[in-house]
This record gives C-alpha cells, structure tokens and sequence, in this order.
C-alpha cells in the first residue's frame, strides 16, 4: 500500500513520462476537470477542457514537438484529502524540422486532491522562464 | 465572529497596506516562519529572515520606492487549518528621484495555515510579468 506521499511522486512521474511520448488522454487523466494552470503573461487556463485544446494544435503527431523534462520534488505536504508540493522544474522542447530548442527552468507550485482514492493535479502555478541550454 | 475566509481577505488587504506603507513589521507579521517564496528567474526565497533581509536593502526609509498594488482575489478554498488562494494582482513600483514606474501584472498562487488562530502566509508562487502602465 503506497502513501499518499509516494502517490503523489507516482503521478508526477506519469506525467512527466505521458508529457513526454504526447499521451494526452493519460495526462488528462491525473487532473481534476476544475483544475486551473497559471503561468506569467498568459491568462488562466481553466479546465480540463482547455488544457486538451491548447495541448492538441490539431497537427498531425509527426509534427509534434519533441519534449523532455526533469521535475525536482521540494516538498509535498498532505493535509486530508488535500497536498501541496512545489517543484524544480526543467524542460526542453525541440521542434521538428531542426529548429533550435527551447530550455526553460524554474519552480511549481501545485494543489492535489484525492478524489475517489486518486490524486490529482487541482490548481497549478508554473514559474519557468527561458535558460540557456546547458545551465541548470 | 469572522470566517475563515474573511481573516484570509483581511490578511491580503493588510498586506497590500502595509507594503504600500513600508511597514515590514506588519508584513512579517502575516507569515510563517518558513514561508517560502517562488517566482521566476530566481531562486527560492526561503524564511521570515530572507524576505526582511530582501525588503530592506540598508537604504534610508527617503530612497524607498513608492509601492501601489491592487489584488482581486479569484478564489479563497479553506481546508481545515490550512487553505489555498489564488489572486489576479497588479503592482506599480516608481523608484525616487524621477525615475519611470515599472508595472506588474498577473496571477498569484498561495498556500496559508492557521497558526494559533491566526492565517499566515506559508508558500506563494509570484506569476507577475512587466506590463505597459495604463493596461490591465
């Protein structure tokens, strides 16, 4: 029987790994349908909803940037039926076609609930800006 | 008798007054003891200690800029003893001397706990990113 502690862990793991081969339906799946995702100069991307039709351009999948990420759990703290957890993120995205990729690092913040025995992502701030690819 | 969430509003209009004002007291006040404090291109600001060090950077109180903010709270979730909060906050900041006033905007994501009886700040993850002055 895992904790909630290493459930938790688990999920950002599939995500990570769900982000990374563009499974949708799986990274859907680990979000509550209310969940919100704020990020600096964009405006708040509310609902499960939103965050299929931002992830899903309507490209064909060979056209699909290339992602790749490092998540570095700082902390989780489990209250009830409720987590936060903040995190040292890391990703790069490669495009297709050659072009260069993108770095950006930076910090999470993110509100999990456990609903019906499983945790989800429930409210999200993403702090990332761009670094130079090579710095951590 | 004020409710949970009627302290926590309270809190950030405390906050915004104190900060508009200069008074680091009040604003240590309203935090936890490890508070921490995430926002982009830098690194975490951990402890009641790193935000006053922050805060006061050895200058006369006649050098101080000027601070003007405003926060719209988008939601306040109350979960026992601790509660998250997400705010949409604009922050003007004019520097002495003539210099031109630099605006802020975006979103907040922030983790409180109730401490004797008392909500504090425990986590925030700042989102805000420059803005031309007179937009919102």
């Amino acid at each position: 029987m895992e904790s909630d502690e290493e459930q938790i862990r688990e999920l950002v793991q599939t995500w990570m790994s769900a982000t990374k081969t563009g499974d949708l339906d799986t990274v859907l799946s680990l979000m509550a349908d209310d969940a919100v995702f704020l990020i600096a100069g964009q405006p708040p991307m509310i609902g499960k909803a939103a965050y299929a039709a931002a992830a899903s351009p309507g490209r064909p999948d060979q056209e699909r940037p290339r992602f790749d990420g490092r998540s570095e759990i700082q902390e989780i703290k489990v209250l009830g039926d409720w987590a936060y957890m903040w995190t040292k993120l890391r990703v790069v995205i490669t495009p297709q076609g050659g072009a260069q990729s993108v770095a950006r690092a930076g910090h999470t913040l993110t509100v999990l609930k456990k609903h019906n025995g499983k945790w989800l992502l429930a409210r999200d701030a993403n702090m990332l800006s761009p670094v130079s690819e090579g710095t951590h």
